[in-house]
């Protein structure tokens, strides 16, 4: 039995391979009607940086994860602590969690990351350093919460210097560190996912290429044009970002490709939006090696099951959504995650597979389109703004 | 919302492909830790021959269906009668629940059945009609109960012409009425599966060769030696089938293949364990389309996903399983149905997918094997006994 904590379509997606191997799951829900409720052999209610209610999860199962990474910490380490078995454990976590600590640990591994600066000490000298940082990169930094971020929250991209101080103040107000950074110029974004299992065995997925909209992931393709040896080379990065995390379960980590270099941009040491793809488009999904993994079991294949893949995430939008458009469109794999439609809400995704990349996306666009997904002005070869 | 009447292995895949969708699944299941529950939205705990059971879950959905044919057709029909979308309807549901109806019914559509007789009249003249039938046959027929059987049981196929006398007077001492059938002599049993909308609109898998042993299916494979021409035969039968039924909804027609000409020996009306490989084997398992069937929505495609594909029956033995070890086995994807082991009984399955048969059918049988299934004596070319 595995505990889950948070009840998002993470945990969903999860619940839906452990049903299928016959492992139970327990949930920590924020609400009784989150989106993996109905696949959870139990659901306790209660906020996921509550210790006593991580304990109470805890007792109930033989490994506890993640559904995302806004948890306590400390509260994590006192159930490891307490004999309980954690994956990933609460160190590992932190690199997701906190980023400030994943910049500093990545670039103390001798990782590449984008310059940044740490800002947590006082508010002035916090700004001097937002000003002597902008000097030195000749460009307005990139400002991002060190805490409590996902989707493009918690992150200011500006080309107005006032709007980051603003959010630094904002931030450095409520007791968040912040990291700024600078605006990487890129060719493409790419995503590595990989799992490690309990006894460091480590299996890779075919590096992709995603692309995102303010903030959010929208679009995942297979090859999406990584060759061979962008894969290898990001598959190498992940490997020593596991290793620098001591990861158990999945990890995925977003890069930036700049053309020949490789540069960490996010990681998530748990299954991501960039592996979607892998339910219908790999041996083995994510959410099954995940679980895999944490339950100490071994690990699944990844090969692409298709020379072709694309994802589509099903955004809310001002439409409501047609289920049978969507699966009117040839080939579309449609995955709704149970959750009341908000614009800019991330509601399912769509996979196809196929032999072609233009014509796969093409169907993956139309069936999110049709479930309501606005279509977004993609750059894709565009400077991250 | 869709309705599930019983919550055994083939509700709790649908609950699986349903959550995918985000569509939610009421069962009505004989007991709440019934092997569909941990997918349900809301488990009911009733009868599925009670009226009033049926009537609540009807009233929870936009449709009811199916996850075994044991079932009050009565009942099922004022449901229909009170403006509930059933499907498939109860007159589909007869074929599969009443083999004496099936029979009659196939036979009078001019489809290819074994030589049957109905035996539902006095004692004293169904065992004269016994005597009768088994010297015009030559051989002592097979008995089958016309309702209530299942994996084998309600099916006496024997030598002894006595054993057969006493099924007969035991049955029909209960009522049920009794089939009885020649034995046929066939060199393959296949499986064809398809799906009817509500719209008409068929969609069929590839026929597959199953093995039975003691009733019970063991062994799926794809293609199974089923060349071309026996594929589309099979197919072509199974529509016909489908129209003589007005099934909606995931049909399964298994088939005596003589070598050359095909005879139908039972169908299911809903999704089947001759289309369990369909999960990771074909573009759209048969749980999705059932769904997608009852629910009126448009039918996914349904061509296979490798040139050879083997799914081997998890059975309860006398050694528990070791989950571990199944993992093990390269490109095994397991299925546990959360059943308590006991021997003979169906715990889950495995499936394979690869380019050689007899390599996938080796793996699949080996994951059975670690996760407890006693091997069977195999004799794929013996005349069914």
């Amino acid at each position: 039995m595995v505990g889950l904590v948070g009840g998002g379509q993470l945990a969903r997606m999860c619940g839906e391979a452990a049903s299928a191997l016959g492992i139970e799951v327990v949930v920590l829900a924020a609400h009784r009607e989150d989106a993996a409720a109905d696949v959870a052999h139990e659901v306790l209610v209660g906020a996921p940086t509550d210790p006593a209610a991580l304990g109470a999860l805890a007792d109930r199962v033989d490994a506890v994860t993640f559904d995302h990474e806004l948890v306590d910490l400390e509260a994590v380490t006192a159930l490891e602590r307490a004999g309980h078995v954690v994956a990933p454990s609460a160190a590992a976590l932190r690199f997701a969690a906190d980023k400030a600590h994943q910049r500093r640990n990545l670039a103390a591994a001798g990782l590449p990351v984008p310059h940044h600066v740490v800002l947590e000490g006082d508010l002035e000298a916090d700004l001097e350093a937002l000003d002597r940082f902008s000097e030195a990169l000749g460009h307005v930094p990139v400002a991002k919460a060190a805490r409590g971020g996902y989707d493009g929250r918690g992150v200011v991209v500006a080309d107005d210097a006032a709007e980051v101080r603003a959010a630094c103040r904002r931030w450095r107000a409520s007791g968040v560190a912040v990291v700024l950074e600078e605006r990487v110029a890129f060719r493409a974004e790419l995503a590595a996912l990989l799992a490690q299992g309990r006894d460091g065995d480590v299996v890779h997925w075919r590096t992709v290429r995603t692309t995102q909209v303010d903030g959010m992931c929208r679009e995942i393709r297979v090859p999406g044009g990584v060759d061979d040896a962008t894969d290898a080379a990001a598959t190498a990065l992940a490997r020593q970002v596991a290793t620098a995390c001591g990861v158990v379960g999945v990890l995925a980590v977003e890069l930036f490709d700049r053309g020949g270099d490789l540069v960490v941009n996010e990681l998530a040491t748990r299954p991501h939006n960039s592996g979607h793809w892998t339910i219908e488009g790999a041996a083995t999904s994510q959410f099954e090696n995940h679980l895999r993994a944490v339950l100490g079991l071994p690990l699944g294949g990844t090969e692409p099951t298709a020379p072709a893949i694309a994802t589509v995430n099903v955004v809310g939008g001002t439409e409501p959504g047609d289920l049978a458009a969507a699966l009117h469109v040839r080939g579309a794999h449609v995955h709704r995650y149970g959750k009341a439609p908000r614009p800019g809400r991330k509601l399912g995704h769509v996979t196809v597979l196929g032999d072609d990349e233009a014509d796969v996306a093409e169907r993956a666009w139309a069936a999110a389109a049709a479930l309501g997904t606005p279509t977004p002005a993609l750059s894709s070869s565009a400077v991250r703004s």
